[in-house]
């Protein structure tokens, strides 16, 4: 006779339904995967009466979160409902307190509460998994957490918001503007309708401070990342990055360096030729480089309720199969207490390429005083474009690219602050940074 | 206190010293991972005096593999010794029956023995582990075992020798022949003295019938594998490719029919802008598409000491983790007395698009002919090229190259024998099927 793993899913929006009905689809070979059946035996949402599709008959429906991670009759609470604070924080620290196992898609909450709630998962000896928190479907967690033992991580980086992507993607295919492409992703349902969380980059900062913690064995740090969103990017910089063989993505980045841990999220301009730049649409792809696997990427889709409902059965079917209960495998690869203080590397000494388009008047003298504010800060360039804007005006503006070979951030933004004191750029200046992969 | 796992290591070449040498220098980190210490107390390798650079002072040494599993004062056989016969076979063998877990990089013994050896290990409780043994440092196995836990996997594919990949590689980058490539692939350590077992894609085969048992469920059947190697491929195929938007890469895919399961590993075409296409060199990638996540591209070194061991120190870290010592994730993802029986799909029914590039003599009718046979097997073509040969002769020679819409491989095999009785080709037809991501 086998024991059932009795699960209690909160939250019954897309993410949930779709595992409600996908456990009850594949009953027969998840036991047999497990070696004993997954069963949702309560289950919670907004709104009781509303059709999802899927046979509740054998759940037991509690009014709220707390009230089922408190009373389920359940081995694992599965937390599905969003959102940073309560009731998702409470309920999970409740269901943890009782000695649950807990699953969560939840990147907001542990990008906040993640080293509280790793560190009770300890003390109870039960097991903490996120898969689906970061890019969807993609097992990055798991590869981070177990494949890559014993790495020591160098950098990690990635597209990890679809809707930043798919817009991107659009714009450099199509030629239309932010605010166009922003709209149409609202209407076919790829963005919110307040989608400053995505386009600005939060969302990603979220992911990328979960797999800082996981790849570099530091403490999470989700306040302490440099943070640039997408709204800023036109079609001029669309198409400048690709006459000069780059691609425009929005990367999270995590890298060692000798002064600390830098955390960056900003549009970045990626070679064309590499694999990364391949990477279309609402699709997801981290890239990991370590010092004894070397790169791994790992591309696939970041969201929609199904593929994040499979990174959630995903790690029921780990706890399914742990059956002792003991949890060995602490929730960011190490015990929380064996982590490190996060040493935050400062933006200012941030090393690597930097795209620059300046719109400047045009008359004698100007492009020389860009060379020598350049020259100035030992700047040195790997490609220069002057051309005429297209719609010139009376003044006639020209537009100046510059990309630099690696420099700092610091000696960029001394050479900016002094070109803009020059009293010649009609705008401000607009720096991209360059991102290259090690491999592809 | 904590007990450490103790293993025994067979075979000390690049993989073996690679793993010594690492973990003994991550002793603290993977430690800290793993709640105890991994400790090589026992070694075997062909020369005992070869100085590797590694520190074997604390191991005890065996005289043979078999010796060590029989004898070793350990937890786990790491076997590293390749082959698809003894000594490794009853090594793991004997480990297995006293009780030891097993990890090993071994694909040819996997092919070949893997269900026996999993069938044992299930039935002693230990651990089977064998990351390495496909696609290097790529986390395959474990994305296919565990993270996609109650998905229905519908195709499998990907690059999984470095080697041809490698020479495929460099003959379209740099426009030269097979042989020259594999002259200097030998010369560079990417190719074996005798490279047969790589160019002719019998180690693909190896790694793909891995992961169709995972993929699918199914029982083994690396005999029932469709077969072509990289050999006959020529500049005029990977130009002509080139032209019509596709890259040559030698793939191997298993894939789910009406009829059974295909098992196929050949030179393929991929669309240029696909992400597998932009695989170069040693570098592997696979593509997983399955029913709930969607499809899944992972990228990554493929051999390599460190990359390889990089794999088997992530089995060993799930061994330590996995203190209880329960087994109960079966090697193949089920126990293997619920694995279904191989069902195999013949390859006269496979269904795709082909490549096919003629040599025929300059005369009238030939292409008519050509097209009628074609149309006469219901076969549609996607484009057409005819072109004179570049070095002429005095019969004057044509290229034709299609490209056909989706057919059979009974359909282009009837219409190829009809063609080529008509008299007009002037060597033997060259067909290359196409392959096309689902997504990207």
């Amino acid at each position: 006779m086998t024991t059932a793993l009795r699960i209690g899913v909160a939250g019954l929006g897309t993410v949930g339904a779709a595992l409600v009905a996908i456990l009850e689809d594949r009953r027969s070979l998840l036991t047999s995967i497990c070696g004993r059946p997954i069963e949702v035996r309560a289950v919670t949402a907004r709104n009781r009466d509303k059709d999802r599709g899927i046979d509740l008959s054998g759940a037991q429906w509690f009014d709220n979160a707390l009230d089922l991670a408190q009373d389920g009759d359940i081995d694992v609470f599965v937390e599905l409902i969003g959102g940073e604070g309560d009731p998702a924080h409470s309920a999970i620290r409740t269901a943890l307190q009782r000695g649950l196992h807990v699953v969560t898609a939840n990147k907001a909450l542990l990008a906040r509460h993640g080293l509280e709630l790793a560190g009770l998962a300890e003390r109870q000896g039960v097991i903490l998994n996120y898969e689906a928190a970061v890019a969807g479907g993609i097992p990055v967690i798991k590869t981070l957490r177990e494949s890559l033992s014993g790495n020591r991580v160098g950098r990690v980086f990635g597209i990890l918001n679809g809707t930043c992507n798919y817009i991107l993607t659009r714009m450099e295919n199509e030629g239309i503007s932010f605010a166009d492409c922003l709209e149409d992703a609202q209407r076919l349902g790829y963005a919110e309708a307040d989608p400053t969380f995505d386009i600005e980059g939060n969302d990603t900062a979220h992911k990328l401070a979960i797999l800082t913690s996981l790849a570099f064995g530091t403490e999470m740090a989700a306040d302490e990342i440099y943070l640039e969103g997408i709204s800023n990017i036109s079609q001029d910089d669309i198409r400048a990055a690709a006459d000069l063989g780059y691609r425009i993505k929005l990367l999270g980045v995590a890298q060692r360096t000798e002064s600390g841990i830098e955390q960056r999220v900003h549009p970045t301009m990626v070679p064309l030729d590499s694999t990364i730049a391949q990477v279309d649409g609402v699709t997801n792809a981290v890239a990991i480089e370590s010092d004894v696997v070397g790169e791994l990427l790992l591309t696939g889709p970041g969201a929609g309720g199904e593929a994040t409902a499979s990174a959630v059965m995903g790690d029921l079917a780990d706890i399914a199969k742990s059956r002792s209960g003991n949890q060995q495998a602490p929730a960011f690869g190490q015990p929380v207490t064996s982590l490190q203080p996060y040493r935050r590397a400062r933006m200012r000494s941030h090393e690597g390429g930097y795209f620059i388009r300046m719109t400047v008047e045009d008359r004698a003298g100007v492009f020389a005083s860009i060379a020598s504010r350049m020259a100035e800060n030992a700047i040195s360039l790997e490609s220069i474009v002057q051309k005429p804007k297209t719609h010139s005006t009376e003044i006639r503006p020209q537009t100046v690219i510059l990309v630099t070979h690696e420099t700092t951030e610091a000696s960029i933004r001394t050479a900016i602050a002094a070109i803009e004191a020059e009293g010649y750029l009609t705008g401000a200046a607009q720096v991209i940074r360059i991102e290259r992969p090690k491999h592809t």
